[in-house]
């Protein structure tokens, strides 16, 4: 029952981020156009748009027009889809598949590829200060959440983290290390999104902080999550082959922890993100729910 | 005498912005520290720091205390510097040099290179929402200087500019196309800048539509004498092969029209830009001085 219910409530705010997707990226381009296609080409790919749907609820929790954001929410889709085109490349996890189409350098080409994943991260910020935005959130709100995304997906976050997953390939690693790599690569994106949306809103400091607590709990569960499923999930639904970690030797819970510690750790966060989020009461419900349909992704 | 004024202006701004480069660069980064490594190298391997020198001379322009906005021009900085990261990956324009260095990806290695850029990019947009501008600057018009740049840099500026002056290589192209080319790929970097300062500045609408007038001139002479020392420079002095564009077949000034019409129109120019500052009188003292000394640059 709540699985139906948040079922339909992420499918609706999906077709929402997509239609807003459409809207503002950017059209023309002229001599150079072939970027712009590459760009819109992995946008489009599809994908759970989990990323601005967070940022939605983190605003929705104080304001209800959501809509007044989505130019920052499609934002976070840009940075994401950036960090799929070069997590992809050849001279990184050198993936020809993603989503189940050729991934953006073998639809094009390496440098169009590069170029895409530039642009769709500049994209990001142009979309962070668009005047559809702006004439609707306070400025300074706007300023606070942009800073907070920049340092979650920057050289001390997400690029960072995808520096120490590279460079753990094939090696022995702690799962000390691998929690970093984790936080660092996925998680900190995944609760600096949530967190924005409640920055934009004018949010309390106090529930500013309890979001980014359980916004980082829903973030580890997510890639412990993604971990399981390269090695147990189904090719089809995934839209691209199984155990690419283990081929890759690429550190994982699995491979340190095996898969049913693995699985009792998720159980565990997942009780701890949903203790987090007591608190807001009635209000986290869908948040709540959420994390208990991320978590049942691995079953 | 007056490339001398201009020359220990240039000098002594080009001091303060690497001071503060060094201030803000990030410290740390554990198991991504070599991405971190990788982006400083790139990052002090040198360069006139024209783009944040002119982002601080355009917020003088208005204001005496452009000390207060260096992590904006910083940013600019971290900016231009990825794009000559990317720029010169093998699958883009393959240069093993860069300011008489081994470019990133031959000091570190292909994927070290993709983050730093990508890592540099992002700490643009952190150093443009950095606490120290914010506490100083209006809000409002660090959000529009952000899309100012944002724009400038992204897939209809510097990144459509690139992939179009890729696909131009090894053809035939026309003045138009060449054009385009160095609008979007070089020009509208340089004009962002200055006009960044301006518009942080809280400058009148009028004078930054003068400056953006300028900027766009000022760019377009920039970029041709660029060209021109490719040709007719000195490898030491550059610090990088000279001819390398006539190797790749790129697409130049001096290529469609020869050298001494490309010298016949950068004076042209050079008249155009100084014509345009006339409204500002002798405020713009030091922006005619510098368009002299760069358009000199070709003799």
């Amino acid at each position: 029952m709540i699985i139906s219910e948040i079922k339909s409530f992420l499918e609706e705010k999906r077709s929402i981020v997509e239609r807003a997707l459409d809207q503002y990226f950017p059209k023309g381009g002229k001599y150079g156009k072939r970027v712009l296609d590459a760009s819109l080409y992995s946008l489009k790919a599809g994908g759970k748009r989990i990323r601005p749907i967070l940022c939605l609820m983190g605003y929705e929790l104080y304001k209800p027009n959501s809509e007044d954001i989505l130019p920052f929410a499609c934002g976070l889709e840009c940075i994401h889809t950036y960090s799929l085109i070069h997590d992809d490349l050849p001279s990184m996890d050198d993936d020809d598949l993603r989503r189940g189409k050729p991934s953006c350098h073998k639809a094009f080409d390496e440098a169009t590829a590069i170029l895409a994943g530039d642009g769709l991260l500049t994209l990001a910020f142009e979309l962070f200060t668009h005047q559809d935005l702006i004439k609707r959130v306070n400025p300074s709100a706007v300023i606070q959440a942009i800073n907070k995304v920049a340092k979650a997906v920057g050289l001390k976050g997400m690029v960072g983290g995808q520096m120490a997953d590279l460079l753990a390939e094939g090696k022995r690693g702690s799962l000390k290390k691998l929690h970093w790599i984790h936080k660092h690569k996925t998680v900190a994106f995944i609760e600096a999104s949530l967190v924005s949306g409640a920055i934009l809103a004018s949010a309390p400091k106090d529930e500013i902080n309890i979001l980014s607590r359980f916004g980082n709990k829903l973030g580890l569960i997510f890639q412990i999550v993604d971990d399981l499923l390269d090695l147990l999930g189904d090719e089809k639904t995934l839209g691209k082959p199984i155990k690419s970690d283990l081929k890759r030797q690429k550190l994982t819970y699995p491979s340190i922890l095996g898969i049913e510690e693995t699985k009792r750790i998720t159980k565990e966060l997942t009780n701890e993100a949903l203790t987090n989020l007591e608190p807001l009461g009635e209000r986290a419900k869908l948040l709540k729910d959420l994390t208990l349909y991320l978590s049942e992704r691995m079953n």
